[in-house]
């Protein structure tokens, strides 16, 4: 366990965007992952619509690259960042699970060279892209979530690389 | 299941918002819930902060609460709602689930009167509030997750009370 | 020639939000079109990413409909409003004009009900789809252009129906 | 003809934002034009106003300065990007075309040093003025429209100076 | 004093956007001031910029008005509203006050017919635009500073009319 | 008193985002000052909320940092800006004044090293801080107020250091 601090407060113990100012602009990456169950009917109609019409993950997609970029509008202490390239993909999972679902899972990469990482913007495009499917198909499935939404590897900054323990 | 369309695309089959000029206005509400894991050493700091200083859900909170207000923002196809209330709560799970992960159950209320329901907007109060913890603690525990996203509960509106069953 | 008052002007001559608080809701529409312009080679490769990959369309119709929704923002004298649908088509233009241009025309179609009408939000939806085809192919045909930004139709309001003439 | 991909296509053929990491620092600026359409009372009114009181292009000006601002907003696969500088001009057609109409150009030049090019940014302010004029004079002059909205010129990046041809 | 709770807490004392469903719409108007302090060079160069060219109000104008619109996006727990005017007008004190100072006041009303009052609304106009004057001069000017910001007169709602007692 | 121009106006008289493109990325600071002025009855509230639950404070300053992000899409011509580090700090006045009012005085402090300043940050930070306490306060305190709004210091860019003289 890391003795670090929540460095997120200052001395009066309120919340303050962390000061940066002496970092250095390293090249940080990230890639985090969430995913969406849904019953195999629902499924089966994202990916009917993938293929002629009616593309709910065109949608997701985009809105997964553009919630990247409002990250420091959502999340209150996050730094306004210069991010040089957003991209997500979907992967469909067709078996269903033990409860009977299928899913969908999304995951997010994110770049920048700068003084803070990106994780946050990895991962909040990912729940950004996730809600976006709910929303898509919710007529149809009301019983859909997502979860697993965590950080899977990121690289740069001075505490380097960080891969995630398989659960 | 459903028989209802993905009624999210027009006759192209391209991505639009609703016609919703038809509905009528009534009283709708929705309650969405998650939960965030994380380590013991984490969840016994958030739980100190808030006794002493630096309360971590506090910000959480207020981070839920402006995102339900930028849920047409964020998802593409949603309508914006004159939202009249949101009101966010957090239950602390301290004994460690199998996977030695304690836990903060996330729940976000939301109501209006208006032609269409709120449950993006309780979905996204709840994701917004859920990354936020992730960013206030990721510097001591970066294997964070959070999953179980999903509607709860919505009364209002032509298909009436939903309740999701349990899993 | 109307009469009427350049009305977004208060008594000392200054920008002013319209005073429509005496105004009813009623039932608006708006239809608003505009041309994309581009060689014949970029329309192609934009009509194959339709069909197989790639579709730039699918990109511009989620910016045109978030566009709508942003009109406020971004249109210093615009109210607030609730629009109750967006949808937006696109006409392809196969057959080259005079200047050896192929063109995308864009329509927005935005309803509401109430105070004020939709005009500003079709407009801004078409032109923000028409920015977003713009980017999306700047890469290879630079000499793009967008034009005929206009609107086509309008109903509901004091003034009723209003239909462009043709030119 | 460029063989340049449409680089904002992964390799799913799904939008990404381009990554432009790779790219060098360099000063770049973009001119963007367009020109607002109308009729000959309404460009008077303008004009009377811009002397006098109520000034309809200095609410353009502003609204398109900050629409520039807007732009990764907007345009979903655009970066963000620290703009360093944003003027816009206004040149005024007294002079009726063949159709009747006079005409008020609208002019956007950005500035940056960074990885990747402010074309749209230009072209987002001239859209966003245009619309302003469009909707602060929508009461007397609904036939009113603009087009002709391109890239005139712009330097730096990789691919050079860029000068639009002759119409 | 009145007995009323705080009521943007909840049984948690945790923040909340007070629920509003039960209230009535009814219109509702807010008039808020604050007061721009300046060196009568300052004032004086404001004041020639607004005869001839380059004027300061008529920015200020804009962002004021632009800024009520914001509101809810800016203050937590405010409602988002459907404002039907926002007007600000600005009185020039030329006489120097007892610390040799110019000033300017802005005044901003706001109306809506709605569940909720448009104090905020109002009060966050007059901060914007004094911010952008102060924006706008800061160059020849750092001293300046503004204060007085508060609620002049309200009307509507279930507390009824409220008016300002005289300092 | 300085003879710069006011900077923010191009050739032709209209506003204009200064070009900033020449200047050299220095490391800068500002801190700004303003003061909240209620009833001892409201302030007894606060500070009670404070040490108990329902800390008014606590959200003015999430709205206070997420305030200063949000410069640039407020203040018309000011910069985008990547911000290193925002901090929010209240001191409680306990003694009423003349007028019999306590007080709470919000400070912020902004850093960053780029081509600007980012004393407009540290004001708006300031200004969202004191818009907040009074809405969380102004069901029990409609008298509130607050002023003296001003830089108090800034370090860096080309005019260097500057200390707000003594009132």
């Amino acid at each position: 366990m890391s003795n670090a601090d929540l460095t997120h407060f200052n001395s009066e113990g309120r919340a303050r965007m962390v000061d940066v100012s002496e970092k250095k602009d390293t090249e940080r990456t990230a890639l985090a992952k969430g995913i969406v169950y849904m019953q195999p009917e629902t499924f089966k109609r994202i990916k009917e619509g993938k293929i002629a019409k009616g593309d709910v993950l065109a949608v997701a997609q985009v809105a997964g690259v553009m919630g990247a970029k409002k990250t420091p509008d959502l999340i209150p202490m996050c730094h306004p960042l210069l991010l040089t390239s957003v991209d997500i993909d979907f992967k469909e999972n067709e078996v269903p699970n033990e409860k009977g679902k299928c899913s969908i899972e999304v995951s997010a990469t994110v770049k920048l060279k700068g003084q803070t990482g990106v994780e946050m913007e990895a991962l909040t495009a990912v729940s950004i892209a996730a809600l976006t499917i709910y929303d898509m198909c919710k007529a149809i499935d009301k019983e859909m979530s997502f979860g697993n939404v965590g950080l899977v590897r990121k690289t740069g900054g001075k505490s380097g690389t960080f891969v995630r323990k398989e659960d």
